[in-house]
């Protein structure tokens, strides 16, 4: 497989443009070589269950049309985009794109969405939610990119389709990207692409949830342990106070209560756990595996590898963290750098430091047993 | 209806008793009439959707069972009792003794759980959660309360009846009921009741989420809301720090995301709205009312009143709430006070000053079709 790697000083760019500012990053991926075609992009987008639409333009009118396509005739040579969301869950190659981003926390990174545009295709000048670095693969788009800026007012052309009302912001980004070009456009700033020819293009997209989603995930970890937590108690009571008034100390007492909460050690775990769980449900396994097994497996040419969307993280106390789950307390080891290390699919066989630790062995049935990791027979390369 | 009113020192017992130790109101209730029969309590156990209970003893073993019964004759005449919760909501008269505990706040309240005992029947020592006033009705009960303590253990001698390990815990109250005498009993304190007689208990309970509900019904409030709320962002970040790695300054920005989202006006309000809401679905209108409907029935004889268990509360800065809606800015007026006044039914038409004002009568609309207030023709008494 191709190794993918940014070319670029992350130091400045964590400290001078990360979540602030859009950057250019011109030749990012030297002789960089598209991890999908075309036509197989095409045909992943007549596959049930894959998330893809096509915008159209004609005359300023925008249409958008919702997958699985049976074909593409119709659509013409021109003015058309194919848009189709975590790629990287169906093609390891795509999802190889990513590792070239773990200079940022894994729990931020979300999925790789692909766009094939034809010649005058795109999605118009619009504002996304999320971060994103936007790779140029085969063929050529211009591209402006603005700073994020007050006053821009948002439409839909079509119901599904949140627009600009001025497509002319001001650019701090005017150009047009080759393959191997990296575009970083932080969340909130204006953007717009438009294909000179058929090309594709990588959107690696970063997750940020928001405090009410956030707040409903932790809730629902808390809820799923069996600990007895803290009920709410009532501040003084006044006996002169109406029964159908609440007073700012009552209020309050609530806040205290959730804010307490949440500074515990199990809000604090139960952060964890939220970022640690996948976007999606996970594929599962056909049947549990345990130790045994895995041991008899480490003797075959099997792969193990990290499902597209899977996370593992690690605290300050060493606890370690997968789907969701609490695995447990993981000091600093070579074999827990071994199961760390696990990303691309590679062979069970070489993973003899992290076999021959009982827990961390345990852990790697649990992951398995999870969908975190997966197993697969190596294929004859040909 | 009879109106039932608690005797007793309010100020003394919001400052000394409540939430902290356990107080015996020796005829809190004078000339106590029961609200509801033994009989007439049998007989709604036999109806489906009730919660109705029948624990049964012998020989120290334990045995309960799940309503509707279809007769009684099966349990014999001792160490047996029929416990059935939020009876208020099937009976008006049982819902009238809710109204002495409006000393409380309204949204603390929760529901009447009745029980029938036989000679010698009880539930056996236990500790609740919740804050309870226990009223005696007919018959006597020999009733035991500790203070909170620690060390006390607790079993399951049955799957569903979980009980203290040791009945014998020591007592700061150790009496006799008899009809109209009233038990404080705080969250946690260990107490037994056994009958000497058939005999009717009154179990006026307060409700307390813990912090774990209590975040998740916020949360599901700020969702069901359209805002546009702020996302997570990143802390400054390390360029050499691993990416499975989550530091505490991540976990701090997710605390400090969610404690300023709970701080906020929008926070303070789905805690309203979440004290507003009520335990059970309330009883659905069979067709939405309008003003004009609503002022024609004014000129009839029928009754407005408050569903048991629905909320109208007002904050500090006079928002209006009720059964998770925020209603909206409600000044004090005359009318608010006649809004606020509704919970026994009344006759609509004595409720002029309310339907005079244009706002709240809009409100009293909405109400009535949210099922906080139901409408009811007069019955003639006889
Ligand atoms: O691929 C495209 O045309 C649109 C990409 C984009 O706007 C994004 O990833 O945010
Ligand atoms: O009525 C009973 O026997 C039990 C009442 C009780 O324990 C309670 O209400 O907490
Ligand atoms: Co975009
Ligand atoms: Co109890």
């Amino acid at each position: 497989m191709t190794v993918f790697t940014l070319q670029f000083d992350r130091q400045i760019f964590l400290g001078e443009y990360w979540q602030q500012q859009p950057l250019l990053i011109r030749g990012g991926f030297a002789d960089f070589a598209d991890p999908i075609e075309a036509e197989l992009l095409a045909g992943l987008a007549m596959e049930e269950g894959v998330d893809a639409r096509i915008i159209q333009h004609h005359n300023h009118q925008w249409d958008v049309l919702h997958g699985p396509f049976a074909d593409y005739e119709s659509f013409g040579e021109a003015n058309w985009t194919l848009l189709v969301q975590a790629v990287n869950e169906w093609f390891p190659e795509v999802q190889q794109l990513l590792s070239a981003f773990r200079f940022l926390p894994d729990w931020r990174l979300d999925d790789v969405m692909v766009s094939f545009a034809t010649d005058g295709g795109g999605v118009g000048a619009h504002l996304d939610q999320y971060d994103v670095f936007i790779i140029q693969g085969a063929g050529r788009r211009h591209w402006r990119v603005g700073e994020r800026m007050s006053g821009l007012t948002e439409h839909c052309p079509h119901p599904d389709l949140k627009q600009l009302q001025d497509a002319d912001f001001p650019a701090v980004i005017d150009t047009v990207l080759e393959p191997g070009d990296v575009l970083y456009i932080p969340a909130g700033c204006p953007h717009h692409g438009i294909a000179l020819e058929p090309s594709l293009n990588y959107s690696v997209g970063f997750r940020a949830p928001n405090s009410a989603e956030f707040l409903a995930q932790i809730a629902d970890q808390l809820l799923a342990s069996d600990t007895v937590y803290p009920r709410y108690q009532d501040p003084a009571l006044d006996s002169k106070q109406a029964p159908f008034f609440v007073n700012p100390q009552e209020v309050a007492a609530v806040q205290q209560l959730l804010q307490q909460q949440l500074a515990s050690e199990q809000g604090q775990q139960a952060i964890l756990q939220v970022m640690s769980q996948a976007k999606r449900p996970l594929p599962q396994p056909d049947q549990a595996i345990d130790e045994q097994q895995l041991l008899q497996f480490a003797a075959t040419d099997m792969l193990i590898g990290r499902s597209p969307g899977a996370r593992i993280l690690l605290d300050t106390n060493n606890q370690l963290y997968a789907q969701g789950e609490r695995l447990g307390y993981c000091p600093d080891s070579p074999a827990r750098d071994a199961l760390l290390a696990i990303w691309d699919e590679c062979p069970l066989a070489e993973c003899d430091v992290l076999l021959a630790d009982q827990q961390l062995r345990r852990w790697t049935c649990e992951l398995l047993n999870l969908g975190v990791f997966y197993l697969v027979q190596e294929l004859d390369e040909d």
